[in-house]
């Protein structure tokens, strides 16, 4: 951390800085400079509070050197984690994964028949919305329990992995019990008793970045989860808040090629979410894939038109088999590949086990 | 909810958006302009998924008329809804409530002599976090349960009513328990969960406007309360994220008139978190009192050099005195007072409770 | 200048960042620190290019430490710039100065009606536009040369002086011509050669924040007028760019207080502008003055109803005159005033001196 | 329009939006729903000032359908407009263009080498800064007109055609002289008198959006240079403002796909100021084509380590060729490619014709 003196200060608020970093039990290094002091606090251990040397009399600006977190940095781990749902389903290599279905959970039959289209077209795992963080009290929540059951069958037809939001403690370990993947939406990016409760959970998780998060925020949130043991964590990219109002959120695709250099945790995007268009978010998923994302979640839905939420994102079967034929090409351009769908022995041996 | 069609789009095209909307069990009403046509859904009622019309071909654009939130409108109650924390101390009518203290609870004794020095210079309530969201899993988390012990204990030595924030649903019983008004902070403020629980618990609630919420998403977040049967809810404007770092959140004042028009709720402003400065928190809580709050809520700490957590937002007592000085000019320039602190027979009794 | 090295970066890349420094005709000082380098670029003259070293291997960020801003800066001047209009109609002393008057200049009967009722009232100044700056080639864009003159009438009726945009250097001439004062729009603010022009020209220059500029931005688009030799710039906080689409523009209150302490020129709000909508104006003007503005500019027609632009954020005459009676109070409950009308020796003299 | 009244609008502040609507010379249709009552502007021609209905009493909102622009719209026009710098290097058509080249022209040598390393490379069109808009007036500006011709004679060694930038009226007259399309920045986006100084000479224009503009305002300034006769408009998406600093801008890419839907002009990515880090450039490029982009356009410098502006964006001659190389394979993916250089008789003949 570095303290940066008024060009005027005098001796007396330099020393009074100085020993104020002292009191903290760090030590301080003053630096002269032509016009102006700076002070370097050294041995910071990531839990300086700040604010108070920043209304220090004399103390133009405090800036942070050392970043805020630890165990999701590339400088804590050189090589990338790579985190996997299923055999050959994994996030952070050289292959690319999608993660397809519908928004929400809907019945047995939608979400099935969902599973086989996207598996079929190419998908290597499948989302759906059991519990939904809806932004009105009186639209439809998603089916609960019932619907990660549903979820859980899906995957016994399928062989696919399954990735559904948990909206609180106690959802999170029922989603723990019946699905691949936790994820933990972009309303609750922030929500620490949830990311601590995740982190005690032996499952992977697919943390989204909330609206407002800087990527810093983000790492950060990440960091919340490892700090509680739990390593696989994937990062996912869904837009964030800005003033264009002609799409849903604003799709930050920097974000990704950013948060692989500073971070060695995987991160895909959300064509879906970040554009909220259906005739937007093929393009957006090309353009994940060419910045380097390590995956997309895409909404697909056997009959958008008909879908409970979020119908008018979700692609149809055959615009998403055109797409992953489109990723696959792309992948190749930049030297990686779209990951098969996990090996399956068949829905007979599923619905074998299941009797 | 309006459906404008492209200016070219064809009478099957608007067939089938008026048959969609059938459908889904509301009424179209087509209406020919000069260049386009728009159709009307008539019986919304605050259910329909838009996104299934918004994709259907031909159409241009979907318009919400309807306000999506019901409860909360001032369509829907026409006069202020009055908040009560104590006798004297409420949100909503003529007077307008200073509720100060510091970021954390940190101590008995520094929570006790926080609560007097507000007192003393004119505060209405008490505020301390004893359960803290830090961005870092390595900060300091708060003191918990003994925190809330301790805010119990400042009540009664003082009579202010006291607020502190639960960051989960077993917080916010505890909260409930020991305090007089749970808040929510904003980084929770879509967590639908928590806003539940808290619409279940008899006690006054002050949700705090999330960092990339719209003033729509603050109002249907405090939606989730009242669905709950809490109506007891006070809305808190605290800086939303912008694109300027010399301050942490951009505040923005003119949300308070804004809502006030909607809505019958209470509205305060957070000058301290606002900005993130001390020598801004002064000129901001004028400036949130004359742009017509219903309070502020600012952080005193009665020894910010040395305080846990944001100390370089905490004013010192003496800076909080003039601050009231001024603030109570400032109302009585609008034709508002700045409310009295609660009647209080003294620590004696209080302690005499206690024993 | 601070550039942060990598933790693993190696002697050879910090020497490489010392070579540079050097190559560059600066001075280079490498400060080990626990867990990685800074070498600090000494002597920077605010020409540095930082990104020459930015992207040198090994090196983690780059921090800049000096303002880019010079004459604007506080620490170049430390007494604030008083910029005079007409003698006693003067911003940056103790008085705040209230400019009034339509968006649009648009008959010579308007704007002199314009200029008494807001003379009446107690405005200091009139403002009028005869160069529009909107966003349609289709719409109104200002009567030119003919407006000009008309606001050159209303100022010999009222003895108001008058502030009016220019949009191009050949405008900026002409409006020096006929007005007392400069005003160049948000849209303008980093058209370095129109800044260039009036810094040129020996008039005062009302210089407004554009919607994507930061605090900085701004200080160094006036730093472009000061450099020419100009030091008569009012700075104009008038809203900036978010994401709420409930009100125009966001209303950054907080960067009053920020400038004033960063800069010694003078700093006014714009509600009209900042909200959009006439029935936030009053409470935003009132909160620009809390916040400690030097002024307030505010959109006031005669007739609101029949206006060529903006009539739904102009004033009606006698909502501005109890809007002025506020300001007052508020003015002195934080120990300042509101500057009279100028000493006018009335129109009869103006007309004689007309004739 | 929309008018959206009050649900306890009266019958008279329906009757008196009516009238206002006819006084202004339209139509207007009142829908009476369910709850509130809506009343249509017939008739609008573009010029309509909603400000003055917005105001009225009883009316919440005012809600506009008609798009504010007309000749840059798809359905003013619906083939894509091919815009031609040079023959072969057209903008939207099938083929993608790069343009390639340094930020700033420095010396004959510098941009003669620069135009033959991305000639070689695969670019289609040569860019170099000869005005430069920088945020400081003491930094490098630019050489001037002594850059437009050494731009030129670039053009001369190689037949790349040449884009560069104008900052005022004065310098696009001499930008047009020297070059084949004549770049507006985005600081200037809403300088509208420059915009129709442009739109009056015959030349391409390339036009950047503004850090604030949302999409509408970028199709609203070129209606500016089409409503002057010019439609060779070339748009360019390059980033706009956020509240992330780990990067200078947020890229957004979803404009693309939205711009070609909404209107017939081209439009290119700008992947160096869209992020502003050379290491972002290469992938941010790739994901600009993969999400549809008529071309991009790149910094790239001889000799980045010794530019004199944005060296630290600039890429290395052979980060540019391999990025030209991955260019072809996405394009390809998706059906596309990139268009070659233009022919071209050898510098020879050049040096002939200079002779």
């Amino acid at each position: 951390m570095l303290i940066v003196m008024e060009n005027h200060a005098t001796r007396e608020q330099i020393d009074r800085v100085v020993k104020t970093i002292e009191e903290m039990g760090y030590s301080a290094r003053p630096m002269p400079g032509e016009t102006r002091t700076t002070v370097g606090l050294v041995g910071n251990d990531g839990r300086v509070d700040s604010s108070r040397v920043e209304s220090l009399p004399g103390v133009a600006e405090v800036i942070h050197v050392s970043k805020p977190y630890k165990q999701v940095s590339r400088e804590w781990k050189e090589k990338n984690t790579i985190v996997s749902l299923a055999p050959g389903v994994e996030f952070g290599g050289t292959d690319i994964v999608i993660i397809a279905g519908p928004c929400s959970v809907e019945s047995e039959k939608q979400i099935v028949e969902a599973a086989r289209v996207v598996r079929a077209a190419g998908a290597g795992a499948l989302r759906g919305g059991a519990f939904k963080p809806r932004s009105s009290p009186y639209s439809f929540q998603g089916l609960g329990k019932p619907g990660l059951e549903m979820l859980a069958l899906a995957r016994r037809e399928t062989g696919l992995p399954v990735v559904t939001e948990a909206l609180d403690e106690e959802g999170a370990h029922l989603v723990a019990e019946y699905a691949d993947c936790i994820q933990i939406g972009a309303r609750n990016m922030q929500n620490y008793s949830l990311l601590r409760a995740v982190g005690r959970i032996n499952k992977p998780v697919l943390l989204k970045r909330g609206m407002a998060a800087t990527i810093t925020d983000l790492l950060m949130s990440a960091e919340y989860i490892l700090a509680e043991g739990n390593t696989q964590v994937i990062l996912c990219e869904r837009g964030i808040r800005s003033f264009d109002t002609l799409t849903r959120n604003l799709f930050d695709l920097t974000a990704i090629p950013i948060v692989q250099k500073l971070s060695h945790l995987p991160i895909i995007g959300d064509p879906s979410h970040g554009t909220g268009l259906r005739d937007k978010v093929i393009p957006m998923a090309r353009a994940a894939v060419a910045a380097g994302a390590d995956g997309v979640i895409v909404e697909v839905h056997p009959d958008p038109d008909h879908a409970l939420s979020d119908g008018g994102q979700s692609l149809f079967p055959d615009q998403f088999a055109r797409l992953v034929t489109e990723l696959r090409a792309i992948s190749s351009a930049i030297g990686r590949d779209v990951a098969p769908a996990p090996e399956f022995a068949g829905a007979g041996t599923a619905a074998g086990a299941r009797a």
